[in-house]
């Protein structure tokens, strides 16, 4: 067994970051090779003095890192030194969809939850529940909503996509026809799809959908329902004007179709003014609005839900019940508490402000680094947009390319419904520092460049005969 | 509006609970009567200067009573008087198998909580995780189960229940036979059901299921699963003998049929000595054990766990991120640290203290109350035992009475998978304290006896000529 430094307890350096470190270093440097067992968490345990916890989130962090891997039953092995997985660490990420962890307002949310560990109804909190959800939340979320029209009911949902799996099992059969934005989330795409429905794709440019287009594939398609994402859509970050809101709802509702409002990103305008939501717009339709605390707090508490017309809420509510009992109720809480509180508002604000700043740093990004004949979207909020870059180039081609300069992001065929062009690709922006940001785009642009001067040096040569 | 007893805020008593009180008072005393509106939590906050969220908990309870029903946009209203209502909240419950509220040890639960929140993992366990669950759980629940074998994996679900719905929806189409317990836990029967799955029941007795039954149905129905509940089954409180489960396992892994063993009342055994897993027994054979903290901890927290091979934890895992991405993370941190520490063990030997208490008067009652000719399990643990009723009693037919006597429970046809008897219920003895046991039991011999005088009075006389 190698020599580890001696832990330090008073160092203000947690032990579990020392004993990482150590292994870290003895990998780095060659004193722990490629397929070296490291010792289980309960003989470091002994031979280190510390317990076995410790030890045992020393090896998450190296696993994570891609440093050694546990195999059940026969102990943990050296992977590498690091190398490759390191830099896969340093990549910056535009693939992911979420709030920026440096944004949590970790203060307020201990604050929060102290105060819910306070409350005289925790142990009722910690007992099982019921389908629908925590009813102090659910009454909040509806009054709070200011959406809601008497006869509407809220279901708690383990955040949106759950939202959309209950949607899919409880209210539509295979081969049922439903309109989707294209491009649109793989979530709700992929669920969809393993529902076996038909899914009739509304394309989405910078201008959101063709309402005329819209009213066509009612009118024509027969579908059993609508799904569209009015504002800040993910992908595209394509916000839908008012007049389209308003001609969808009504011709949904003229046809008796549901519509399934995706309304995750309204909190999270960084320019213009709020638009109203199409169950605003046309109170005799049925609409589903689904929302959730993900973006704007802590998506790893799972908590969304689902507003709407009390007689597809209880359809929903039965299928949730079978899917999982109920959601978990400690997290229901604590984002009653967080929202009731105010910190929710509070933490909205600082949300928005570092939202803007990103999103001013991945449009100045794409007009510097991006080469003529790249398109993007300029959307108003949220935390994507949407990159069309110049032809023949290929978003999916163009990722190992990316990834060697220093990004990645997720290529459009995952979004797309029909036939993907190939190039497009999403930027997610949010979870990122502005800085950051430059910096990646910076990157793309390299890597766009590179690949565009390949495959210029490749093209065949225009006086080949063409035999 | 009504005049409310002046609020203090130095008397020990919260103020949602003085409100309550206050209000309950006067709609007990007639000064709000039925179909009265009382006023919107905003107004009522600024009447007795309470903050809004005091206002809300006050109706959340009036509401849960029975006695007020608030309608969106129109505010809330007195039901009644609440006495048919209070009269349902003072039922003994033996319908719900869950443990008791009142032994949750909140002071440890409050301790766990506060290292969460000094977790320097804190902000990341908050971020979006991985569909297969947070990563130091799953290690630490692969490595305390002392049931893993090289190829296992773990995937945390959101309790049993979400873990029975994924493996219908991953590993088993329409028309699949599967072999089931009868009588079973509804929620499994119910997810089969809506899967459109083949059930063949295995009947349980007290013996629990027949080795030979078992071992003809697998070579004669060509099931695609088996499930079964070797210990303390629901709702029959049954154990599985040893011989039993070494020819079901040898049987399944033969025959190449996966075996799911819900495995979630195995701790709390009250008598006798433990028994091994199918698991254990079968290393060659598929088994998939499903476990919780749900029975154990805390239901309220949604976090369940399944173990077995690679390859099937795969396809549950992709069903599993669909369905909702994730398990809430902070309750799995929150259970994870619970059980490192050791408080997850020290508060197992008080359930089980308790729980024998509770089973010792279920027992004792059943045989004090109930009248010849009734029969009962005689389970070793868990939460449930299973009584079957002098002929001609029907147990839905009885509820009425019990409930007019002062208990309530759930009916045999809710666990049956062939076509009932009538004769049989479930007595879910877990949650109650031991005195509640014995007035409930008390109460369901009076309504038995009862309901067999009036049968013995309304039956038709024998000398009636038959033609």
């Amino acid at each position: 067994m190698i020599q580890l430094p001696p832990l330090e307890a008073n160092s203000g350096i947690p032990l579990y970051r020392q004993l990482y470190a150590g292994l870290r270093d003895a990998i780095q440097t060659g004193l722990l090779r490629q397929g070296d067992r490291i010792p289980p968490t309960r003989e470091l345990a002994q031979l280190t003095g510390v317990n076995r916890a410790t030890v045992a989130a020393a090896y998450d962090l190296l696993e994570t890192e891609g440093l050694i891997r546990g195999h059940v039953g026969r102990g943990s092995f050296v992977l590498g030194n690091g190398a490759p997985r390191t830099r896969e660490a340093d990549l910056i990420s535009f693939a992911t969809s979420r709030p920026a962890e440096q944004l949590f307002p970790m203060h307020s949310f201990r604050a929060t939850v102290n105060e819910v560990l306070n409350d005289p109804r925790l142990s009722s909190i910690l007992q099982l529940g019921a389908p629908a959800g925590y009813a102090p939340l659910r009454r909040w979320l509806r009054e709070s909503s200011g959406l809601a029209t008497p006869g509407d009911e809220v279901l708690v949902t383990s955040g949106c996509q759950q939202a959309l799996d209950l949607i899919q099992r409880a209210l539509l059969a295979p081969g049922d026809t439903v309109l989707v934005e294209d491009p649109v989330y793989p979530g709700l795409k992929n669920v969809f799809e393993r529902g076996r429905l038909r899914l009739v794709p509304m394309p989405v440019d910078a201008g959101h959908v063709d309402p005329a287009q819209v009213e066509r594939a009612i009118a024509t398609e027969r579908p059993k329902l609508i799904v569209v994402t009015p504002d800040f859509q993910n992908p595209t970050g394509a916000s839908m004007p008012v007049e389209t809101r308003r001609r969808i709802a009504l011709a949904a509702g003229q046809a008796r179709v549901p519509i399934v409002e995706i309304d995750l990103y309204r909190d999270l305008r960084y320019e213009g003014d709020p638009l109203p939501t199409l169950k605003e717009l046309a109170p005799g339709t049925d609409v589903l609005l689904l929302r959730s605390f993900s973006k704007i707090a802590f998506p790893g508490l799972r908590v969304g839900w689902v507003l709407g017309p009390q007689p597809l809420l209880a359809r929903l509510t039965e299928a949730k019940q079978w899917a999982d009992l109920h959601s978990d109720q400690l997290s229901q809480a604590i984002l009653l508490r967080f929202a009731e509180s105010g910190r929710l508002q509070q933490h909205l604000q600082q949300m928005i402000a570092a939202g803007r700043e990103c999103l001013l740093a991945a449009m100045a990004g794409c007009e510097r680094e991006l080469p003529p004949g790249t398109r993007f979207t300029r959307p108003q909020g949220g935390m994507n947009l949407w990159v069309t870059l110049p032809a023949p180039l290929d978003a999916t081609e163009l990722l190992q390319a990316a990834e060697r300069e220093g990004l990645t992001y997720l290529p459009g065929k995952h979004f797309q419904i029909e036939a993907p062009a190939g190039g497009q690709l999403r930027l997610s922006f949010a979870g990122l520092p502005a800085a950051s940001i430059s910096t990646g785009l910076a990157a793309l642009g390299r890597a766009v460049r590179a690949e565009l001067e390949r495959l210029r040096l490749t093209a065949p040569s225009p006086d080949t005969a063409m035999v």
